[in-house]
């Protein structure tokens, strides 16, 4: 149960079997920071290349192929005053003739957003016409996060898959605990992208991306198995679907939240679909990658005790 | 501002340019009945014939193609005490090598409930393992309501796509006001396939599903143009993309949302797109039909005054 | 066993329960005109509007719901001189990102072709820079064509589903035998959307649009089911899927050949998948439309005898 | 121009920056060997893990990212008498409502095939029903080559993506000139999963799967930049997109052929457009993996001299 405190020296662009930065234990809590998407830290230096740069990977100690990972999200703090976002919606979220009619001339620049997290806002710092002074609650949130994946294989950290990875959903806020299945020894996790606040989808291709001070803490599942990630949060179990086109990323996680009821809720096959037939609720995560997200959650006063 | 009362003698299962039953004034309201899903009354008798059929359709007097229909929702009570639905989720939600896994061996039951409109609650019948006794919070909702297509097609009411249709989304309770393209003079509203409750997707193909006595009133809004089905509620303006994959339902909500921001709320497209780029929120209609149903909301507390 | 001759006097956009235009036994043979997909006739003359008008329908006497209507092109022959095609590709068949590069400033214009039956090619007959005096050899092919599809539905003839519809298949020409599922009594065959040649997939949304003489000849095949469109020429047996995304359409005809293979050729559930796994093929066809066509194939030569 | 031989060692099931086990010259050809798609080499042992073992990888000397490797295929010889293929279709490839039926007993089996390279054919070894002596023509096909990806990753063999990977191709016989992006210097070539024969699609998730002895001469285009896969046969040019769900695959391929024609045939993009959308044709490469493959052709007679 020891709390450490990591400094970042270097960030990976992919989710792999890279160097460990830190050995922790299960129940060790981590206390670091993650820099912006394209790699700006608390002083706004860029000190990283994007896309999403991740803090990590860490070895959680005994983890191994078949186990599940827990990354409970104690605190996710924007460290930094300065936010940014992008202007345009992705041309793929836009039906394919009405794209040419998308603002292209501004596609490249970056909108600059102050954030208080005293307040607990976030505003625009130029004039922006109707929205000038538009200002937002601020719901800081991890976008990029997971373990290691299977098959060897080094996955860009602008994806998703089965281990996590780009998934922005807005759910994973602090008081969250992510589940990740583990596919090599020691999962190798690793986090960054926070997000001070973002829309459904992350349609732009961002949220008010910033750097946070953040901690977690670790734990392991032995023995038991997920195929997806998962989350849960006081009022929900969640399961994540990450593919494409949204239809395949809605048929990752229903299956897998169908597999998670049989498992730890007692329910017979029987049961689970008549219970999610009837109670099942759907967010959008990202769908900006190239593969997008879909959550599939169950309401906790719906399961039985 | 005339109250109607119309009981329906007969059924369409499509939207398409049937004979209307009444005609009807802008601002005119109509208390009325609709049949649940396979046709059954108040009573629990089998009055009409699958799938979805629709009480109406009515003729809005004045409404011409391209205006649009405003229906408001008044009330949406369930007017018999059992529902039903089923008992499997639908393959196409499901990882297709997860499918044979389904309970195929009860897909052809459904599940009585009792519904209790002034509780709030519907509860199960008979005894279901572990979900013996199970009481959800009811929150009648429409599935299935448009007006005329375009083209001179009728097409079916277990489907759903520019002009409407069985988008089996939970926001359509009462209060809600809807918004239709009008394709055909008169407009041809139509509406049916009540649910006291419904998870996202309609993912096992029905929800609780009721016969329903409700109210609607209809306006005309002249010269005002719509490309796919639109609402509104206290807190949110919403659009509806029909369509399959849900990546295109979602092309085509967020169009339709970039179009009516520019057009009744004064933004340029460049401010629009930044709005919708760290505001924009998204819910799950029906993924259960031939067509899917993404919805697109932007919370009114973000809009420009 | 009658040779009719039928001249349309009308034509209509969609496929659906329209009163008939003739009345013909099974074993009959028609010969009549179709009109290009803006509704102009040998002579160049508009004598009706799109989208696809179609000459007919023609009332198969006998034919029931749960019978297969057989259709056979007998003859596909442009019958005038000028053909016209779309100038630039579909926005949906190209990456969102590059759509803005399309060439939309001749989106709205049509290229005119000189179509010379007899020597078997079609001409530009505008100079049109690299591509001056371009000739390609023509292969007609009826581009829409169908019967009237279940539930009281009538379908837009620029779409297609079970019934058939605008499938924009090149491997529809003279000599092919097509099957449709028969949804009403007689069937309600119609014709239209001729094209003197097309790429795969009508990625213009056009091919070389052209008016025709036509015979086709019509059987039908009592207690026979389909579930969707089927063709066979003197190499390959083949079945149509229409749906959306293309993979849909793979899976419904791929789902319809290995029931075919079974219920006709005597293949047992695991010879025919050994079968189609092996020697599979598909063919694109439509993907211009609200619904894709992918079509999949077995040569003759390696079906049991 | 130096003609290689390389006896692998060892095999990677990514493409990735690996360490090269050879180093050769633009305009150098090698000799090697593939085992298959279980690592089975010419005398059946198993020598390396699946899925898709890959020899290589080669260093290109003066390949730079940015560049395009070409790779000219010129020999592919199954160097054994026995292959093997699954024997069900994959159930992404059928109507979910229909997977239920497909043979999942004989889904772990593999059925045995006896190639003879001198008399082109293959034919079962155990008696398979109305299928028994079933013999097919052999055509030697590369399912599984490409060049290490973008932004170190290591991407599986069992998939596909700009790099190349897994896109079973028909057209990847022996003759055919493919192309790759080159994203790392030396472009990191390697090739594998060899078919002695497939069906379109790989429908059942394999072809007749054999090792191969293989030749290829390479070749750098300095300068030339590609987005996807290319090829080019006596008759045609192609591009590849792998991506899911097809729609995507095809935008792809079609993007990237709309950018050949102009890049290096000299047409504007009105011209390509305008040659495109008469006279495009399209393949279905793999549908099992988790990324799909469409491939995009023209007829070379069709292209301007």
């Amino acid at each position: 149960m020891t709390l450490h405190h990591f400094t970042p020296t270097h960030y990976f662009n992919t989710h792999g079997s890279h160097e460990p930065v830190l050995r922790i234990q299960p129940g060790d809590s981590v206390v670091t920071t993650t820099v912006d998407a394209r790699g700006q830290d608390a002083s706004g230096a860029k000190v990283a290349v994007g896309p999403n740069p991740q803090t990590g990977p860490f070895y959680v100690e005994s983890a191994e192929p078949g186990d599940i990972l827990v990354v409970h999200l104690d605190r996710l703090t924007p460290n930094r005053e300065t936010g940014w976002s992008s202007r345009m919606l992705a041309e793929n979220s836009i039906d394919p003739w009405y794209v040419p009619s998308l603002p292209f001339e501004v596609d490249r620049e970056v909108v600059i957003w102050r954030v208080d997290t005293a307040a607990g806002t976030a505003s625009l710092v130029e004039p922006e016409g109707r929205l000038d002074h538009f200002t937002l609650p601020i719901a800081p949130m991890l976008g990029c996060f997971g373990v290691a994946p299977y098959g060897n294989q080094a996955i860009s950290a602008m994806t998703s898959a089965e281990h996590g990875g780009n998934m922005d959903y807005r759910g994973f806020v602090a008081g969250v605990t992510a589940y990740f299945p583990v596919f090599v020894p020691g999962a190798l996790f690793s986090l960054g992208d926070g997000h001070a606040l973002q829309g459904d989808g992350e349609m732009s291709g961002s949220g008010v991306e910033i750097s946070f001070e953040a901690q977690f803490t670790v734990d392991v599942l032995k023995g038991k198995r997920a195929g997806w990630p998962r989350g849960e949060n006081a009022d929900y179990i969640f399961t994540l679907g990450n593919a494409r086109p949204l239809d395949q990323a809605v048929q990752h996680a229903t299956t897998e939240m169908l597999k998670w009821l049989q498992a730890d809720y007692g329910l017979t096959m029987r049961e689970a679909n008549l219970l999610m037939g009837c109670c099942v609720e759907y967010d959008l995560g990202n769908m900006y990658d190239p593969a997008y997200t879909m959550v599939c959650k169950i309401a906790k006063r719906f399961l039985p005790a």
